[in-house]
C-alpha cells in the first residue's frame, strides 16, 4: 500500500509499505477512504516530538471501512464504515475508567506518532471497540471529527466553561482556534471575539459567526477587549497558538472569575503574572483531547446542528499528499484550513 | 391610577387606586409602561391561590421607569427604565445568599400575590436594588424577562441538564413550554420534542425550532418519543402543564439517567412508578423560577442569541385589560401566547 | 464444587455444581474464598425477581483468587486477589462509556440473577478486566465493597449531594442505610439523622456516627426532623427501605432546595405530592449502584477513612449457609447486618 | 478608644482614636472583644500593600457584639454577638449576586485596608446585613471564622476539588496551610503530604492530621511525592507560601487531571511550564476568599466537625498588641500560628 512515512530531518515520502495486520486480538485494520494532515504532523517534521522516529507513517485522522477484526473485536464487523479517533483507548485503565482517554496507559496519542498512522491507504487501530466510531456514509466533514472538533470542544469550550450569555475570546484563528468558535456555538455565548495577525482568517471568523474580530498587530488587542466588554475582560479566553505572547494575552483580557482554556500546545515556558491574578478568582486549564465527546459531535453533526464541512478548504488524492503538506503548510498564503486527502 | 383588582369569585375589575407610596427605605415606586398576563393570574381569578385575596391589584410582569425611591436604594435613580423581576429578593437571607430567590424569607413570589402588583399604572417594589433590572429601553419584549423566560431556562432547561447533541421532550406548547423551547435552543440539543393535543400550538413550535412534534390526542406520545429517539427515551423531559396525565408521559418517556424537570404549577399529588423507575438513574426536579438567570437573559436578548418577541401574538391599552383577560383566557381559539398591555 | 441454587418458590438448596468453565474470551473464573447475601437475595427467593430462574446460583458479591483467565484478559492473572463488584461493566457500550454501568448493555446486575452467582466455590465473571478489582490480602471487610458500600455511597451520598456542614435524613438502618451513614461521614455533614423502626438498629446508627435518631413508630418523624433543623428539613434525605410511606416521609421531611435520594428497591408507586412539591426547589434521583466509586472505597479503605468491618455482625461456612440466610432473614431477631460466607 | 494604627515605613502604634461612626444607612458599628493578626497585616507593614495608607487602623478579622446600626440595617440588633468577616459584601453587585463577593465593587476586602479596622475597640462594619455573621457565644475559636478558615477551604479545598479517596499535598505549613489541612479532612482523601522548611510545623500537621510529611530542605519534595503516591502525583496540589519556588513544586508533583489551587499572596510571576504541562489536563485556580463558605464553617464548628482552636497559639491583651505583633512575626522561634488579642 502507499503510505506517507517521516523520514527525519524535516523530510517525509510517498512510500510502498505492506498492509498490516493484526497484532492484538482487540486490532482492527482500516482502509482508509479521507484522511488530514493536522498542524502536529508538521511539528514531527519539524524534530519537535522525540516520540516519533523516522519511518513511522504519519497521521491520527481519518475515516474508512473495517477490513479486518482481530477476535476480541465485538462491536465492529467487516465492511463497517467508521471514524478513526486521533486518541486510542483502552477501556480498561485508571485514565481510561474515569473518560481521560488522552492519558490512556496503553494507547493516548500513539497513531502516527509512536504507531503507524492513517495517512495511508490501511491503518491497524488497536482497542477497535473503543477507539473507532460507526458512521454513516463516508461524508468528508466526518474527517473533522478524528481531532479538530473534539480538541476545540473539549480543551477550548468544555474547559472554558463557556455558556448562554457569556463572553468569549478565542486567541488564534487556525484551524482549532475555529474549531472551537464552530463549537463555542453550542452554548450561544453573548460575545465571541476572534484574534488573530491575518486578516483573511479574521473574515473566515466572522462567517462561522465571531461577533467581534480583532487583528493583533494592528491594535492593542487586550484593550480592545476591554473597551468591547464594558470593562470587564472576558469570561472565557481560549488559547489556540501555543506561544508565550498569545497566552499572556490571555492573562491579560480574562475577567475576574473567568477561564483561561490552553489548547496550543507550547514548546517553552510561559510567565504566569501571579502577583497580578493572585486574587482574580481565574481558572487555567490544559488539557490533550480527550474524544470523550465524540459520540455528541457525530450526534450533532447529524443533526445539522454544526457544519464541520466549513472547516474544509481543499481535497488532494494520496498520490498528491506532497502537495497538499504544501498547501497546508503554507496557510497564509493558500488560505489553507483544513485539507481532505481523498484515498 | 387605573389598576386591575380581584374581586373574588373569578371576578375582577379595572379600579381607580391610589399611587403607590414607598412603605420601606429599601422600595421603589414604578410607572409601569407594559405589563402582561400569567397563567398564575388565571388560577388566582379560579380560587386556587389562597395566599392572594380579593382586592389585590394583580400582575407580576412589566417593565417601566423608576418614579420614586426610598432612602435606602443606591442602584437606580428615578427616570432610569427597569424591568420588575416576578421575584422579590431581599438579597440579605440565607435563601438569597444561596441564590434561591424564589423561597427569600421575606420575598419571593409576592407581587400580585400577597402585595398589590403590575397590572396598574403604578407598581411599589420592595427591596428594588436586587429585584429590578436597568434596561436600555421600553422594548416591549423584555416584558418575556419578567417571568416567563427565566421560569422555561431554569425550571426546565437548566434543572433538566439540556446538553449539546442531546434530546429533549417538552410536555405542553403554552407560553411557558414554548419559553423552555426558545431557551433549551442555547444548548443546541440534537432533538426537541414537543408535545401538544393542539395543532396550532405544533405548528408554532415548530417555527420556534421544535424538531419533531407529537400531538397526543391521536398518538401514544410515549411510543412515538422512544421511536424517535432509537428507543432510548430522552435526556430530558420538561413538563409544562401541571397535572398527573403530563406528569406520568414524562415518566414513560425518560431515558436511564435522564431528568424530568417540572415546570407545571400541580393542584394534585401524581403517581410516581418507582417500581419502574428505581433502578433507572433518574432525576426529578421542581423549582420556582429564582430569576438568577435574569441578567444572562437580558445579556442574550441584547445579543440576539433569543427572539423574545416571538412570544407575543396580542396587544392591548390597560384600558381594554378585561379584553386582553378574555383573549388570554380562551388561547385555543384566539392562538393567545402572551399577550402585552401598553399602560 | 459447592454452590447454593435458587429452586423456585422460596426454595434454595446447597448443590453439588460443575466449576463453570470460560465461555468468552473476556472471562475470568474466579475461586470464591468470601462472600455474603443480600437484601436482594430475599426478594428473589420470595419470587420477586422474574429474572432470576429456578437453578441459578445465587449471589453478587464476594472476594477471591483469580483462578483462570480467558485470551482477552489483560488485567489480571492467576493467583491475584480480586474484588467482585456486583455491577459486570463491558467497557465499551453507550452507557458503560458514561460510567452508568448499571446500565452496561451485555452486563449490569446479572451475576447471581441471569448469570449463575458467587454463593458457590467456583464464579465466572464476564467482562473480567472491567468488573474485578485487584485487592491486597483476603480482609473479609472487603466484601462490603462489592455492593453495599457502593450502593449507600452512590445512590445515597453521592446522589443526595452530601456536603459539609449540611444535614442529613436516612430513613431505614439497614445494612444499606448503615453504609449510607457510613459514606456520608466522608463530607462531614453537621447532622446525620438516623430514622428506622427497631431502637437496636438505631443504637447501632449512634455508634456509627448518626448524631440524632428517632424511632417513627413512637413519634412523628417528619416532625422531630424540623424540630432538629431549626424548622427547615434536611438537605438530604435518604431512603432506604423501599416502600410507599418511607419515600413519602422524606417528601415531607426535605428541606427547599434539598435532594430526596432513592436507595430502596420499590414493588410499588408512591404519591408524590407535587401539589405541594412544585414550587420547593427540590431534587429527587433513583439509580442502580453503578461501582464507579469501588476504587475510591477501596483507597479509603486502604487509608482508613472508613472501618467496614463495622457492618460485619456474624461469619458462617459456605456449608452452613442455610443457617446464614436463616439468621440474615430474620435481622431484628438476630441483630444481623452482614454475614460474611466463608468459602 | 484604642487602636493599632499603620504609621508607614514598617511602624505601627495603639494610638487613641474616636469610636467610628454610622456613615451610611447599612453601616454597624461593633465592640470588638477578640480580634487577632493576619500575615497580610505584616505585609502592609512591609509596605506591600499601597492601598493601605499610613493612618489606618489595621486588622480584618473578629468578633464582637453589635453596638449601633444604621436604619437600614434589618438583620441584627445591638447587644447581638457577631463574627466580623473579612470581605464586606453590598450584595446587591454583579459580582455579589454570583457569590463572588470577594470582587464586590464597593466592598472586598476593604477592612484594615481602605477603610479602618478590627484591631481597635470598636470598628465601622459597612453593609452589615451581608458581611455580619450571628454567633453563639464569645468563643474566641469563632475568630478563626473571619479570614484564615474561610481562605483555607474556599481558595485550597474547595477549588482544589478536595474527594473522598483523593491525594492532596499542601506546599507551607503556616496558619493558611494548616487551615487548608484542617477543611480538607471535611472531604476525607486518603493522604494529606504536608511540605514545609520547619520541622515544628510539620509535627504541628502531622496532629492536625497530615497523613505524611516532607521537609524540603532536606528532600526533593517533587520526587518524594511521586513515591508516596505510586509515581502518580497528586490529585489536589495547594500552594499557600506566595512564591516562585513553591508554586512551581506544584507544578511537579500534581497528577495529569489534578488541580493545583493557589492560596498564597505572590509579589512575583512565575514560570509555568506549559511546555510539559499544556497536555497533562491540569487545572490550576487563584483566589481571594469570598466567604460564601462561612455559615457552613460556623455549622460545622458548631457540630464540632472541625477544632478551630487548634489553630490558636497565642493569647494577649490589646494593650500587649505591639508584643503580639512580635510574637506573630517570628513564628519560626515563637511556634506562633494565630494569635488572639482579647480587646
Amino acid at each position: 500500500m502507499r503510505a506517507l512515512v517521516y523520514q527525519g530531518s524535516s523530510d517525509k515520502a510517498l512510500e510502498q509499505r505492506p498492509i498490516p495486520e493484526i497484532s492484538a486480538s482487540t486490532d482492527a485494520i482500516v482502509k482508509v477512504t479521507r484522511t488530514t494532515i493536522c498542524g502536529t504532523d508538521l511539528h514531527i517534521l519539524k524534530g519537535d516530538v522525540p516520540s516519533c522516529q523516522p519511518g513511522r507513517v504519519l497521521g491520527h485522522e481519518g475515516i474508512g471501512v473495517v477490513h479486518e477484526i482481530g477476535p476480541s473485536v465485538t462491536t465492529f464487523k467487516p465492511g463497517e464504515r467508521v471514524l478513526i479517533s486521533c486518541i486510542t483507548s483502552c477501556g480498561k485503565c485508571l485514565y481510561c475508567r474515569k473518560q481521560m482517554y488522552s492519558h490512556c496507559t496503553s494507547g493516548g496519542w500513539i497513531l502516527g506518532n509512536t504507531i503507524d498512522g492513517t495517512q495511508a491507504e490501511y491503518a491497524r487501530i488497536p482497542y477497535a471497540d473503543t477507539s473507532l466510531y460507526r458512521i454513516p456514509d463516508d461524508d468528508e466533514a466526518l474527517v473533522m471529527l478524528s481531532d479538530i472538533l473534539p480538541t476545540g470542544f473539549e480543551c477550548g469550550v468544555l474547559n472554558g466553561k463557556v455558556q448562554p450569555g457569556g463572553t468569549v475570546a478565542i486567541v488564534g484563528a487556525g484551524p482549532i482556534g475555529l474549531a472551537a468558535l464552530l463549537t463555542a456555538r453550542f452554548y450561544a455565548p453573548a460575545q465571541i471575539i476572534m484574534i488573530d495577525l491575518d486578516n483573511n482568517r479574521l473574515e473566515v471568523a466572522k462567517r462561522f459567526g465571531a461577533t467581534e474580530t480583532i487583528n493583533n498587530v494592528r491594535s492593542d488587542a487586550a484593550k480592545a477587549v476591554m473597551s468591547m466588554t464594558a470593562g470587564r475582560g472576558v469570561d472565557t479566553a481560549i488559547e489556540a497558538v501555543g506561544i508565550p505572547a498569545t497566552f499572556e494575552l490571555c492573562e491579560d483580557l480574562i475577567a475576574p472569575g473567568g477561564t483561561i482554556a490552553n489548547v496550543g500546545v507550547h514548546g517553552a515556558k510561559v510567565d504566569l503574572h501571579l502577583e497580578r491574578l493572585w486574587d482574580r478568582n481565574i481558572t487555567i486549564t490544559t488539557r490533550l483531547v480527550d474524544t470523550v465527546s465524540t459520540p455528541m459531535l457525530l450526534s450533532s453533526l447529524h443533526s445539522q446542528k454544526i457544519d464541520a464541512k466549513l472547516l474544509i478548504t481543499h481535497r488532494f488524492r494520496l498520490d498528491d499528499i506532497l502537495d497538499a503538506y504544501e498547501t497546508f503548510s503554507h496557510a497564509t498564503d493558500t488560505r489553507a484550513l483544513k485539507v481532505i486527502i481523498e484515498v
